[in-house]
């Protein structure tokens, strides 16, 4: 049996009631993280942009935008959603396949279940498929394809939002193998872009080819059978390196979901480690500025390619300093999107506080690593080490701290008590009867 | 100066009036050719399902689609009518660089220009800029790309119809650099869609995809400033090979437009030489099916590889029998869809002056060439030789024969007065103040 076939007849016959309940709850968990992160993104130049373009060409108002009050057809809707839910860089990254899995798949969604009648249960069984099929895909191709300049949020989650919203739409196999094929001969998007509005883009066009692939699946319209393992199919053309059992082998079993994992602070994953010691550091001794003589942080060398920031002038300056993010760490008690505007960053106490880090590159550290030592005025030193960063595999967000980033992303711009029926909601949605619920609870009002 | 900004700045600067003469006729001939074939194609299973598929998506209606009722947004409209344009496989070919040039290119335009003022030299020279642009790329990465796996008219397409909307935009120089980089992030199409509804997918969505990207860069949405030859830029991530010279060399100096070929046949072009001979020998000697012996046909070895249905027995399998190209030219003196249809293939004199015809191959024998030979019952053999067969390029179909196709393909759609005016305002469309009145025009009433 061919791997496309093999693995649209797996989508079809998946149902919701074979979802391990660990699986159930990431599918929760994930789904409401990436409507956080949409909401914080929705009024980023980047959205504003695209939708003073595209705009006039949109059709009915079939859905609403997450954080938004526009209501557009459902195909732009996922696309505007697509670019929001990637812009901040803020949405979640599988561990080992180089897939932001969460934006293509939920943005053709949220947009389709306020256009068809599905259930909460069925619209996260089709979310965990199309996790499932677009990080299969991309593990089928890196890290080959990643090298050659393709960027897989892109290039992959086209099939996994054509999966889900193929699944969400009923397609028997032959039309899921079509959906299949149509993402194939759509799939795109070039590392090149980054640093560019357009790297985002990749995400939002996804999430909508990938939606207009089983669109017209539906309807019969045909693609090669073959879209992925074919001769001049996906995974030969943009990859010198094949692996084919990654998509076929244990379907059904374990669920690519799992190896999901979230950012907690509003900067680059190799300052979370620091910043997860001095806020342990912090709530365990109540730290405060003024008792702080000087902080040493011992980190990977990456950290210091990265973030060796001395002293920062602005917010966007500020995350890529690690000697920042470690003084509003002690000082704040957070990492957020707040720590990092340009009045933080300039704040006399902050700068203060940032100018008396040290820090130390040790090849011998883990990535996900820092050890923290804190000075005190009065002498005494305190210090932590932190194996694994929240945040990692090893060492996941909490729901109620993915519940306090959703706030911290959506309260401003949705309002605070929208904000809690929306995390309300996602938290129930495998029992909800109407999944259209989730988007037009995520929209502005 | 970079690859892309050069050719950015060369599109962004060129003028109507710096058009030579024979270009602005190839650019009419070219724009009415395409039109044509898109009326022809515009009620082909494939349209009507894209149609049904994502019609209820499709927003207000600013443009009309070649050859229907429909009024669509500019943007669905530039993907169906793209569908169209290239769903027969009857639409233009470049002679040296794989892409069928004109689709992406025209079916962005169209729409655009009911949509905006445009006049008809704006439009034309944007068409031939989009042209260049689009060919220019593709002989940037040929043959590798395409032995890849790559469908040029998808992947070098979006860059053609993103430089000619751009164009008719007014885009400055900068915002044309993000035009071509967000039209590199969505190149995509693959061969391996071939023989599916998905090949014609290519040109709508090349033609929509450069569209918005043009829509796009024209409010200020960012790309990479290299999209073409950055190291993941389109060049280097779809290809082994790169000739930057082939897109920057002799700009405004050489015209890939007057590489392009048109196919005066209904069939694939390496059975074009035999019916050319064979209408020749009909129209010198005045024969008809009741005189005819036998017809030897000697021809290149890819012909009888291709079309060697000896006994066809349905209209599509007429386009893979040289014989019954060959019966049908003599008999019908065309070699139109009338004669591919089932019952002209399976018709008792056409049938049995098929089984009369034999065909030889000929290692020597150009793939432009054929040599026919027609044995008389009255004992005459009356023989011709064709070494480049109408439609080449060193051949051309005349303005004459270019009308009488599109007359072929559009008469029975929108009616043989319709069809007149259509064709008497492209051949006048470049002094015309209004080109929307070509998509106008082009539509059914």
């Amino acid at each position: 049996m061919s791997v496309t076939s093999e693995l649209a007849r797996y989508v079809v016959e998946a149902r919701p009631d074979a979802l391990p309940d660990a699986v159930r709850r990431e599918a929760m968990r994930a789904v409401l993280h990436l409507i956080g992160c949409a909401i914080g993104g929705c009024r980023h130049a980047t959205v504003e942009a695209a939708l003073a373009a595209l705009g006039d060409f949109a059709g009915k108002p079939q859905a609403g935008l997450v954080g938004r009050r526009e209501r557009l057809d459902v195909l732009n809707a996922a696309l505007i959603d697509g670019i929001a839910s990637h812009v901040l860089d803020f949405d979640d990254t599988h561990a080992t396949c180089f897939v932001h899995p969460s934006g293509p798949v939920a943005c053709a969604l949220l947009p389709l279940a306020e256009y068809v009648d599905v259930s909460g249960a069925d619209f996260l069984n089709a979310f965990v498929l199309g996790v499932e099929v677009e990080c299969r895909i991309a593990k089928a191709v890196i890290p080959a394809h990643y090298e050659i300049g393709w960027h897989l949020t892109g290039t992959a989650g086209v099939f996994g939002a054509a999966a889900a919203a193929g699944k969400l739409l009923g397609l028997d196999r032959q039309r899921m193998v079509w959906a299949l094929g149509i993402a194939a001969t759509q799939s795109a998007g070039l590392r090149e872009s980054f640093g560019s509005m357009c790297k985002s883009l990749h995400s939002g066009r996804a999430a909508q080819n990938g939606l207009s692939a089983a669109l017209l699946a539906r309807q019969g319209f045909t693609a090669a059978e073959q879209g992925i393992e074919g001769k001049r199919g996906f995974a030969h053309v943009t990859s010198t390196t094949q692996n084919f059992a990654a998509i076929t082998d244990g379907l059904g079993q374990s669920f690519e979901l799992m190896r999901n994992t979230y950012k907690p602070f509003a900067c680059g994953l190799v300052v979370h480690p620091t910043i997860d010691a001095c806020l342990r550091l912090r709530a365990a001794h109540g730290l405060t500025e003024p008792q702080i003589e000087r902080v040493d942080v011992a980190v990977h060398p990456i950290v210091l390619e990265l973030t060796a920031k001395r002293t920062p002038r602005t917010g966007l300056e500020g995350k890529f300093s690690v000697f920042h993010s470690a003084a509003i760490a002690l000082i704040d008690g957070d990492a957020q999107e707040p720590q990092y505007s340009d009045a933080r960053v300039t704040d006399p106490a902050v700068a203060g506080l940032t100018a008396r880090v040290q820090a130390s590159a040790d090849p011998k550290m883990h990535k996900e690593a820092a050890t923290v030592t804190v000075t005190l005025r009065d002498g005494r030193r305190v210090e932590t080490h932190v194996a694994h960063a929240v945040g990692s595999l090893q060492h996941p967000m909490s729901d109620a701290q993915i519940d306090a980033k959703v706030r911290g992303l959506a309260a401003d711009v949705i309002g605070a008590e929208r904000t809690e029926a929306l995390i309300a909601l996602c938290r129930d949605l495998w029992d909800r009867p109407d999944a259209g619920a989730a988007g037009r609870a995520a929209a502005a009002c």
